[in-house]
C-alpha cells in the first residue's frame, strides 16, 4: 500500500472518489513532476539543446501542473469537485502534450522515453479520476 | 512597469497575448498565491479555527493553483494555448470559489477581506486572459 | 530501479554525488512532500484541530521545503554544491522538526505516525547527501 | 502598504520579526521567483541558449527556493526560528549565486539585468531577516 493510500484511509474526511483511484493519481502526479523536472534538466544538458526547447518548456509546465494536482488531490477536507475537476483536466492536457512531445525524442534520448511513459501513466490516472467525478 | 511586464518585453519569444493583459494576470497570480498562503495561516491561528476548515482548505488549493498559473504564464518559449487555457480555467475556478468563501468571513476577519479582494482581482485577470485566448 | 535513478543515469551531466544516494533522497523528498500535505489536511479534519496547529504549520513548511529540495536535487546541469548543501540542510531541519512533532501524535493519529516515518526517512536521506557533499 | 504587510498585521499570531522587514522579504521572494521563472524562459529562447545553461539552471533553483521561502515566511502560526533561519539562508545562497550569474550577462540580455537586480534585492531582504533572527 503506497503512503498516499494509507494517508487517504487514515484521514477523517473523504471525497467520495474511490481511494485506490485517488491514490494512484496522487502517486502518478508526484512521480511525473519529478520525471519532468529531470527531463527538462537532461534536455538542457544535451548538445542539441536548441532543438529541445519545446520539450524543456513543456516539461517545466507539466512538472508544475502535476505537482499542484498531486497536492490538491491529497486534500480531502471540505472537498470541492469543481476545483478538483478543473485542475485534473489541466493536468490531463499537460500530460498528453508533454507525453506526445517526449515520445518524439524517445528513440534518441532515454530520459525522454522514461518521461513519455510517466506522462502517459499520469494522463491515464487523471482520466480515471475524471471518470469517477462524472459518476 | 512591473518586473513581469519588463520580462515579457525583453524575452525573444512571444505568445500573441497582449503583454499588459498577460503581465497583469502573472502579477495577480503571484500576489494571490501569497495572500492565500497567509490567509490559511491566519485562519489556523483563529480561536474559531474549527469553523474555518473550508476557508483554509480552499486557500491552500488556491495558493498552489495561482502559483502554478503564474509560472506557466511567465513562459513564452514554445507557447501552447491548450495548456495555458486549461490552467487559467482552473485558476479562475479556484479564485472564484476561494473569493466567495473568504467573502463570507470578510466582516469578521480582515485577512479574509483582503484575501477575497485578491481572489476577485485574480479571477478578473484570468477572465481577461481567457478572452484574449478566445480572440 | 526508481524513475529518479533512471533519469540520473540517462542525463548527460553529473554532480559527483553517488547516483543511488541522490535518487534515494529525491524519492524521499517527493514522498515526504506528499505525506506532509496529506497530514496537514488530515489534522485539519480532526475534532481536536485546535491542538494540532503546530503539526499543521510544520507539515505545510516541510511539504514546501521537501518539494523544492527534490526539484533542486533532480537537476544535474551546472551543478552548484553551495545551493545544494544549503537547501538539503534546510530540508534536514524541516524533516527533523516535523518528524518530532508528528511523532508526539503518532499513537493517537495514524496519519501522524506515517508522516513521522516519512520525515525520519527523508532526514536520513538528507544526511547521506550531506555526507557525500562533505567527502 | 503591500498585501503581505496587511496580512501580517491582521493575523492573530506573530513571529517577533519586525513586520516591515518580514513583509519586504516576502514580497522580494515572490517577485524574484517570478523574475527567475521568466529569465530561465527568456534564456531558453535565446540563439545562444547553449552558453546560458548555467544561467537557466540557477534561475530554476532560485525560483523554487524563493517561492518556498516566501511561503514559509508568510506563516506566523507556531513560528519556528530554526526552519525559518535555514530556509532564508538557502534563499540568500541561491539569490547571491543567481544574481552573480545573471550579472555577467546583464549587458547582453536585458532579462538577465532585471533578474540580477531582483536577486540582489531579495538577497538583501534575506540578510535583513537573518539579522532580525540573530537579535
Amino acid at each position: 500500500m503506497s503512503p498516499a493510500l494509507t494517508m487517504i484511509k487514515t484521514t477523517p474526511a473523504e471525497t467520495g472518489i474511490d481511494p485506490e483511484v485517488l491514490a494512484a493519481c496522487i502517486d502518478a502526479c508526484f512521480e511525473c513532476a519529478q520525471t519532468c523536472t529531470s527531463c527538462a534538466d537532461a534536455c538542457l544538458a544535451e548538445d542539441m539543446v536548441a532543438e529541445l526547447r519545446k520539450c524543456i518548456r513543456t516539461d517545466l509546465d507539466c512538472a508544475d501542473i502535476c505537482e499542484t494536482t498531486g497536492r490538491v488531490l491529497s486534500r480531502q477536507t471540505a472537498y470541492d469537485p469543481a476545483i478538483t475537476g478543473a485542475i485534473v483536466e489541466a493536468c490531463l492536457t499537460a500530460c498528453r502534450t508533454c507525453g506526445e512531445e517526449c515520445r518524439q525524442h524517445a528513440e534518441m534520448h532515454d530520459h525522454c522515453r522514461v518521461c513519455a511513459e510517466q506522462c502517459e501513466r499520469c494522463a491515464a490516472a487523471c482520466e480515471a479520476v475524471l471518470a469517477a467525478l462524472g459518476d
